[in-house]
């Protein structure tokens, strides 16, 4: 069964969660999903983030979800699930619960009300202590979701007092970006920390190549052609940085247009359905639709993306 | 079995939630809780708000804790609990075991997300048609919590719209506050909308004598000494407005002081210690704990309270 | 010519802007309201704070206004001038020209877009750097207004590192508020840092005598009645605890009353004009309206005040 | 001299403000900056704007800096001036001066404190009673710099009600983005309003193509490669719309890298130095400076951009 460790390394994918047109999960998808990401060479999966409508789901169905993916997984990958919650008791439920089921570690977003910097320390040692030693940890950095900003001063103490802490997924958008990833490297570097992983998402891996060069260890983050993570990361881990950057501008388009705020989630499933991974783009309310013009684009920028991944190949 | 509807009126009182000094969920601190709030003259109870430490229950503690102080209440006064969730999923989860169990009814505030009027409406619209149209809901107006504004022309639209929108806890402080409270009572008394009840709450229940005076008909909040809702709503209805003000002003001092933010909850749960309404005045971590010198100012704030309320006696 | 420094104390009273009905300042007025303030007792002026209307003047208009303050105050007590500004040249230019004119010093709130310690830190430390080291100034802890929480570590480091920090105004609501004074004053006392003056306005005033046990040297905010700052500080600094309490109780329910936000700076403008102070209660738009129903409280509340005073006299 | 209306397109450059490394105003490189901007195409030119770090110019500066470059452009094209500011007082000094300069028109975003839909329309409506009727201005509809969403149907408010409104500068994110630009022109295809310009730069220009396919007459962003704006302009209204996309495409890595939040400015400068348009980088205090490997990015990044341009030649 494999565990969350400093290693990780790769594409870590967010899965969405697949439901029918009826709203209610639908667990045939979700089957088809996990082949479907394994298939396009997933490292490890994320389930029950903000992309995949963790909050929208009862606590039941949030276990049963999580069961279906880590049955089909069936350890072939490491799965990290959502864990963020109003409090630390839910929380507690949440990561023993899906522990049990065979989870490798959870993902946790500091509170949204945190201020200061001795707040948002103070806040992932008690979600340590909540999850007790044995529960690997990924901190997830995103500003633009939670409104906090964490500094680096404060992950590198986390990373120093917090041995469950193994995982950064760097997702700090609006904030430094670039130069806190590379602050937090040279800090293991230099010998004053551990060195964990850290996966990046910034912008939704609009900045992939830039950030493996300042030492992500690889992507987690959502997006209909989730290849692009691993196509990107393997020409960059093989030291072809032109090719990491050829691969990643034929997709920077399609990933961009996911990138809009309201509608990306509804983006992403219909490109899941339109390569046949889920029966149904249904987002559960409250959501977004796509419109006719949405569509259209969508069509022509994946014409334009097969034309250039042609001529790359 | 009570029912919530639109002609609830007194002291509504929010209900902390005892834990014993493990941390642990004190039932038997709830029942003689239940026993005092009933004996100082709750007209209702609301369980399970943000001062209830809702947020650091588990599923199961919060459907254990509100059965048991509905058991305790024995349908003698109506019993409102807190189902405001992070989606719909687990709002109707919890709305359905509730009154289940013999809740009158629940309380809903809008999502922190929210920023324009339709968002707002369209929320509350979604809530109704979550919760089905035999659960009595009440609108949580509360932005210093929310960081959401809700115009007046909302509110409106809402009890228009929304049958089972039946009472508003007006806390909308920062706000336009009592001019709002009075453009809802012109609403209803020029016949463009139904008569809802109101409860007012506004700063923790710092402005009640000019709520009152503006058309609410009673409190909802907490404050370690909830007879104050009581006497000061009893003064009022009997047209004796400087005895309601006498009152008010006798308890503002200590009413004031509870309402820090960091410290309100550590300070209503040492009153209800000190006045023997519960065994442990623990909060859940994260939560804070009185200096000594906390103390002794809560001290001299009880003995001038008593020294005044004899005067007026 | 008075300079601010680490022993001001008693009460600074922050001032309102005169306008004509026509939205025209009026400099008479101003100069009644100078000799108002200071026959109540004033210690100290603060100009063209956010209760001052200054976002709505322009700068010649803002230099206009200090200079008749200045004039006539004719240095019998200090006057602090509010120069927080959207960036450091116009903070510069506005602090340089007032203190041409003799102000004692400025009063500087953290810029509302810091979200971490270090910026905090940083933005005063650019704040000293551009007022220069002569030009003395008082940090404004005003989390409501700004939405920044400054770490008590933060103020630290500041008083430490930065010798024309001098004064703290204490207004740190939703905060630790009284926990965060103590820990300064425990930080002078223990040798730490300088002790320097800290002026307190929590909740406008609402925890004054509190603040006073804890260490504050004063009080710094508006009111109709500042010389309940006068009477209370004087009481407490004599020892007699229970006077200032009761000073301060019966100034409490219109004090409280004068803390609505959308409200707040009509009802002082309408106390002032009560009791001759200014001309107009007139307000730059946009800004609030009082209602008969408002002004049938403030008149309710002024004629229980007198009468309380009565009796305590 | 031209004036600002309804017909405006194409592409308007949002200029920086150079400076010397001392940090004073360069003048100079403000000539030669204009040069190159209309050397390159521009339709207009936006000066003032967040981008060109106004909030760090004293009035003074602001106006000098203004009239430089209306000297040098010497109504070739519209120049409009950011007038957002603190109060209204402010605001029409701001444009007063500048429109008497002969500016085409301000532009204004919303205060940062709306909440409401009705404190949407009630700003604008002040603000076009501000200026008067005579000086035409932009709405700045950018959520991610004000926290404010104005929603569709203020929007069409004012365009119905406040004819001096000519202009959306259209950067809804986050927001509805797209679906908010169709239903504006849909509202004016279908008679309901006026159709006024609309100028797009969501996610600084990164939804381009999309937005001139749903009805946007154009583009106003920075970007140090500002020609990208008009060639993806001219090709779409030559109904090329392949063409569009490939010149768009082949900008996008390096523009996307200009979207870093803290660095952005930067990153643009750096181009414009390196093109030859402004003599040095410098950013006022507080500012981001380039890391030697953010430098090596940006050459990376040129070198892809002006070989995928002579594929496309």
């Amino acid at each position: 069964m494999p565990t969350l460790d400093e290693s990780a390394k790769g594409g870590y994918f967010i899965t969405v969660t697949p439901f029918s047109e009826d709203g209610s999960l639908d667990l045939e998808s979700t089957d088809r999903l996990v082949d479907f990401y394994l298939e396009k060479g997933a490292s490890g999966l994320t389930v029950l983030g903000v992309m995949g409508e963790a909050p929208k789901l009862t606590a039941e169905e949030s276990r049963r979800y999580a069961q279906r993916v880590l049955t089909r997984v069936n350890d072939r990958v490491p799965v990290i699930v959502g864990a963020s919650a109003p409090g630390f008791a839910a929380m507690r439920e949440l990561a023993e619960s899906v522990m049990g089921m065979g989870a490798a570690g959870v993902m946790v977003a500091p509170a949204s009300s945190i201020r200061t910097d001795d707040h948002a320390y103070n806040y992932f040692e008690m979600v340590a202590e909540t999850l007790g030693p044995d529960v690997p940890f990924c901190m997830q950095d995103h500003p633009l979701a939670t409104g906090v900003q964490l500094p680096i001063s404060v992950i590198l103490r986390c990373i120093k007092a917090i041995p469950s802490c193994v995982m950064l997924k760097h997702e700090d958008w609006p904030g430094p970006g670039l130069a806190k990833l590379a602050a937090i490297r040279a800090a293991s570097a230099g010998g004053e920390t551990r060195r964990i992983s850290i996966l990046a998402g910034n912008g939704g891996g609009l900045f992939l190549p830039e950030e493996l060069s300042r030492g992500a260890d690889g992507a987690m983050t959502g997006f209909g052609y989730p290849e692009m993570m691993v196509d990107v990361c393997s020409a960059h881990t093989a030291g072809n940085i032109a090719r990491a950057h050829d691969v990643f501008d034929a997709y920077l388009p399609l990933a961009r247009y996911e990138q809009q705020t309201a509608l990306g989630l509804a983006v992403r499933k219909h490109l899941l359905v339109h390569r046949g991974a889920i029966a149904s783009a249904a987002i559960r309310k409250p959501g977004p639709k796509l419109s006719g013009a949405d569509i259209a684009d969508i069509e022509l920028l994946i014409a334009r993306q097969v034309r250039r991944l042609e001529e790359l190949a």
